[in-house]
């Protein structure tokens, strides 16, 4: 007996990620992993980096190391005021903004500070598994909503905010983790109308929309209904490690938010952020993303190339940035099975299931499985898609229908 | 209007730190801060650590920058098994160790694991305020203790217990912030006793024993009952800003830890683990952690002397470690009042009332305030508590009864 004293019933609304089961054998010698959303390693900017810790240790060494401010360094703040500026012409001031340790944690403080026991939380089918995870503990009543190749279905969002009444709506509108959707101009408008007549607050998770590989950017829901929460993060364009990420919120919610992020751990890492600003000063940040997308792009393609050619029964909407390509299986096979029989011939991909609302999770997501392309080299996406399509499934690999994905 | 969606309750339960308050005109020219808990920003070792962060990212930037695993990196863990092993034999695998943003994370962890509305919490009076922050948005049901010159008042605990059920004890047995006070073997070996027969569990948390000045180190409570969850820090002995700490716990609680964990920001910085274990390994930590209890030991000496000599009205007990005084006014005199004023003089402290559980603030804390000693200079230090002894508190500065505190 560890202790007598029981675990808190919220507890139990936390699943063990399969993702992470599966990760841990990613590391096997020959394995190709289409699993994590990982930044490809070789684009790490580690020689920046250094030199960037390098300065600011000599130069700022007692602040980088000392307590720091709840919001996160002010400098910080300002230049991703900045950029929200220069990319979309969005008005947000530096005291609008938090930090974070990466997006993540700006979904429990979210959590924390909105959500009672069964509050409507809003949720795509499929969503993003840790923004799942980080709701869950607050118990909150997760409702499903459909989502379309244009993004959010925002006539099933409107039905079921008028059956459940107010609560968050969390979406990615940004090639969507695991869909690889991006929430069109038309559907991003019908989101701040809804939101504007029913008193839904949408949390507009963007972690991707810098890695865009081809279309036009399209404006934050921020931009167009003032109230909603906005993340964003450093893990894709710069580096995960470093956790950090941030939320943009009016003066009111920012007030409270940076009293339950004390209350949670006084501040995000200083000598992190200090680094990381260096870095952003220093570096030809363009260039470096340009970078990203170049070779996220090269592999996206790649990917769906192969796709086409050696496992034509798989049904994808190609995504026009991010990470992730979602698939659907053909009719009678199943994704979990899939992902053992992958893992037994060293491929490693994430099943469907854990993308969809706990009680939905299994019998929605078989048919569908999530590959990530960020982590691979061209060659080994072309081998892991052809191992993939050769494994014994049980159902013809035939071309499917490619029409658009309807979950 | 920012939303219409109403912030949760457990949101009311976080008051705005007053501390954070003080600290906002600290670093008004000529002031002399004996507000916070900051280490000498002389004594942040930035060369030792700027060559770790440039080994690190030369090494081993990759890993350094991606993803990485909830638990924490595991050599650091491993650092962490073995100090204690060194320290005090006790026996802790790595595997029961959990990485954490400093200290304060692993406090809204437990919560987060182990608290229901109204789940009893025993705090002493005082109690570390940030504890009181990080539980308090559970809602948990606060139950003061008392405590003494050496330490927990068991007796009051134990009666305690037996009117309010099982629940969490949180304790820092080593130089308690804010009141200095040390629970001594006896003590702690009642509390273990108390915990087996009663089903509270300990929540130890121990940043400052590393800082010890004089006496010998006493075992943690977690060698007496192993379920206590043991909480340390790197905020004292290296540097704050890095935000490392951690949790160590059982097999079947550290693996839900690590779930809400990873619910909660998915892992700690990565980045900074590694520097810090680099730092660890290759400086030479003894002469390190011996300079600053050198340091923070002779501004006690020059505080406690400061005091005798210039306000001999003011109670306190001289702590054998760690950064405070905690500090008995005359009857008469109100703590509120006196931060006020020493303001006005150019020296901020911290008034009692926020160490108090919630409801029994400002009445019992009234009479106490708090003198951090670390960061200021022996100078600083006597020119301060002159400034402080010659404030018209409309009390007499007559030499107090030096009897112990009892709260």
């Amino acid at each position: 007996m560890e202790t007598t004293l029981p675990f808190a019933e919220r507890v139990n609304a936390v699943r063990g990620s399969r993702i992470r089961e599966i990760l841990k054998v990613t590391d096997r010698p020959g394995m190709i992993s289409f699993a994590g959303g990982m930044p490809d390693p070789r684009l790490l900017p580690a020689p920046a980096i250094r030199a960037a810790a390098d300065r600011v240790l000599t130069r700022d060494g007692e602040a980088a190391l000392q307590y720091s401010i709840s919001e996160g360094l002010y400098d910080l703040r300002a230049w991703i005021a900045e950029r929200y500026r220069a990319r979309f012409g969005l008005n947000v001031s530096p005291a609008s903004i938090l930090i974070t340790n990466g997006s993540q944690q700006a979904l429990d403080l979210i959590g924390k500070l909105f959500l009672e026991k069964n509050t409507p939380v809003y949720l795509e089918r499929p969503s993003y598994l840790g923004a799942i995870q980080a709701f869950a503990l607050y118990e909150p009543r997760f409702v499903g909503v459909g989502l379309h190749a244009a993004g959010t279905d925002t006539d099933d969002l409107r039905r079921s905010v008028q059956r459940n009444g107010p609560g968050l709506f969390y979406s990615v509108p940004n090639f969507q983790n695991p869909a690889g959707t991006t929430t069109d101009l038309a559907g991003r408008e019908r989101i701040a109308a809804l939101a504007r007549t029913t008193g839904i607050l949408p949390v507009e998770d963007d972690p991707y929309s810098e890695l865009r590989f081809n279309g036009r950017d399209l404006p934050p829901i921020r931009a167009l209904y003032p109230p909603t929460l906005l993340l964003g993060s450093f893990s894709k364009i710069v580096a995960p490690g470093m956790r950090l990420g941030w939320i943009v919120a009016g003066p009111e919610v920012m007030r409270r938010l940076v009293a339950v992020k004390q209350a949670s751990d006084l501040h995000t890492n200083v000598f992190a952020q200090k680094v990381l600003l260096e870095f952003l000063r220093e570096v030809d940040l363009e260039r470096h993303i340009a970078g990203l997308r170049a070779a996220y792009g090269r592999n996206r393609d790649a990917m769906v190339d192969a796709l086409r050619v050696f496992w034509p029964a798989v049904r994808f909407v190609v995504p026009e940035g991010g990470m992730f390509l979602w698939c659907e299986l053909p009719p009678g096979a199943s994704a979990e099975e899939l992902a053992t029989l992958a893992l037994e011939a060293n491929v490693a991909l994430v099943p469907g299931g854990p993308f969809f609302i706990p009680g939905l999770g299994a019998d929605a997501g078989d048919r569908f499985f999530r590959l990530n392309f960020s982590n691979s080299t061209v060659d080994e996406i072309k081998t892991g898609i052809r191992r993939l399509a050769a494994l014994p499934l049980g159902v013809a690999n035939e071309r499917a229908n490619n029409s658009i994905l309807h979950v």
